[in-house]
């Protein structure tokens, strides 16, 4: 797999699972819907200001996130590593604004409790029939 | 809920989502089958003596296994901070081994390769509906 191949795989996944580091030390998993936009070697996310998760990466912008597909004799898992950033700036939060995101945010794409975490790929491992490859960024 | 309700859902997943801290301190996830056996606040996990994971946490046992539902009209996500331990001793390794194993560690359940991930749970974040509670253990 090269970078275009494993972007156009994350590009079909539903879900992603993104980590954080703690103030801890401790790894924290949680489930994410998939990237609002997929740029040159970087994943857009949506979430609220207020969360843990933005806390965790204003903190410390490493970050991970996970994807996987379980076929039917077929397992794949791309793990990749990167600097998470917070985007709080409008053009930002314009250019990845849904519709319906309305509903989560009452104020609308102004709202300053919605925000983007905007994630630069670095290396990524991707596993497959029990064998890893890496994939730099 | 409480910890024998988060331990009765984990009990009906299939997948593990776990992560470790890498020696450079980013965040990894992997899928991982379910936990092997459920013990009291303890999930058991079978893994390679090799991998990147074993040497991840012998160098930092902080770890975070993340489990969840997708319903229909409910997502339900439970993170769990904890601690995690390699064993490596023949009493633990007999105690989850099953006979398909052999597949995967030719030399049967004392391969040098075969290990367990014993993980001792801390704290519970339980994500539902977009509300979270926090479950001590």
């Amino acid at each position: 797999m090269d970078k275009t191949e494993v972007l156009r795989f994350v590009s079909k996944r539903k879900t992603a699972f993104l980590a954080s580091v703690d103030e801890s030390g401790y790894p924290v998993v949680r489930a994410m819907l998939a990237p609002r936009k997929i740029g040159d070697g970087e994943l857009f996310f949506s979430t609220n200001t207020s969360s843990k998760k933005v806390r965790q990466f204003l903190a410390d912008g490493k970050a991970c996130v996970y994807f996987y597909r379980r076929g039917l004799f077929k397992y794949r898992g791309v793990t990749i590593a990167g600097e998470m950033e917070v985007c709080t700036d409008q053009p930002t939060k314009d250019a990845i604004w849904r519709f319906g995101d309305k509903l989560f945010y009452k104020q609308g794409v102004t709202d300053p409790d919605y925000c983007v975490l905007k994630f630069k790929c670095k290396t990524a491992e991707v596993y497959c029939d029990l064998k890893t490859e890496t994939v730099e960024f």
